[in-house]
């Protein structure tokens, strides 16, 4: 449909709004229509809060995490065990995992995952600084926790290999039926490790 | 959940997408980091089309509908019928009546309909400057396109008496079965006004 704007200013909006991932063009103009509405600040301080992220966000120099300042907050922190390092793809799973308050290590954001597909090779990511991190400095054990698809299965495989000349642990977290699944439900892959990996009863209540 | 990010600049961010309408905080993080992925020029783009929009939108001043001008092109039309307005409540309603293609008139732009409840009265809405078109203008009839709800009935009302002092016809759109709907799914409301505002037969097909 060629929909007609009464305003190019309006179109533009539009067209911005609708560019994000998820947003289509009837949903974009709803949240044109709606800043139109609120006072002229909120759209000022909407626009600066993006442009400031976007320009003056930096990077852990440690862990590639998003951060303020050249060392995020967790790599800082001197509570934390630095001799484990949790492997993830993004900062959304930092968070996650941050949310859960059972990891008290730090972290190594590759900034994506291994997938040809799409053109990311091991070069895009960061896998040569994790193999620095865990040549140069006491790492005891590298956990990875990718998602269990074909291009995170291949990027555990690919980091396993490249980590094997050093004397430093590798795991992986564990996967298994969900707390408050119901085991009917489960798929078989799931069920099937979860039975293959099972821990003893006692291990399982200390948690 | 008092969720931690990472970074002052992103929590920002995502507290100022989170504000839209219909955008929760996961999605708004999900946005957020996708405007890190993209360029830096995409995110300014972003940034100046709200503002300016913002900034720079004008209302027409004869049927307050947004345009770049101080009169919309749709006012400013010589081979649109002036004398027939179609009263609606916002500027999605003229842009869905724009895309029919079958309507030659004009339009007037409440900018909202009374809403007691929402502390919306007569006059905060565009009313006034609807009579005085009325009264100045030769506009043959007024045609209510509200919303079928309390508020609309309430406001399609307000202005029939407020109208009813000049020599204007005052109709409404005609409420009936969707066009592709099945008779069996409709709702009775609908169904029973579809019955008692019927058209002969030789009408209907003319259109």
């Amino acid at each position: 449909m060629n929909q007609r704007y009464p305003s190019v200013l309006l179109e533009n909006a539009v067209n911005e709004l609708a560019s994000l991932p998820g947003i289509g063009r009837k949903t974009a103009l709803r949240l044109a229509l709606y800043m139109l509405r609120r006072d002229i600040g909120y759209t000022e301080r909407f626009a600066s809060a993006l442009t400031a992220l976007r320009k003056e966000v930096k990077y852990c120099k440690v862990c590639h995490n998003i951060c303020d300042d050249d060392i995020c907050g967790i790599c800082n922190d001197p509570r934390r065990d630095h001799s484990l390092v949790c492997v993830v793809e993004n900062i959304k799973e930092v968070m996650a995992i941050e949310n859960t308050g059972q990891f008290r290590g730090v972290y190594h954001v590759l900034g994506g995952i291994i997938s040809p597909m799409d053109g990311i090779g091991p070069a895009d990511l960061e896998i040569d600084s994790l193999v620095r991190r865990v040549a140069n400095n006491e790492v005891k054990e590298v956990i990875l926790a990718l998602s269990t698809t074909m291009e995170g299965d291949t990027t555990n495989f690919f980091i396993y290999r490249k980590l094997s000349t050093y004397d430093t642990k590798v795991s992986v977290i564990a996967r298994g039926v969900s707390i408050g699944d119901e085991i009917e439900y489960a798929d078989e892959i799931t069920l099937g490790r979860s039975i293959v990996n099972r821990t003893t009863f006692n291990d399982s209540i200390k948690q």
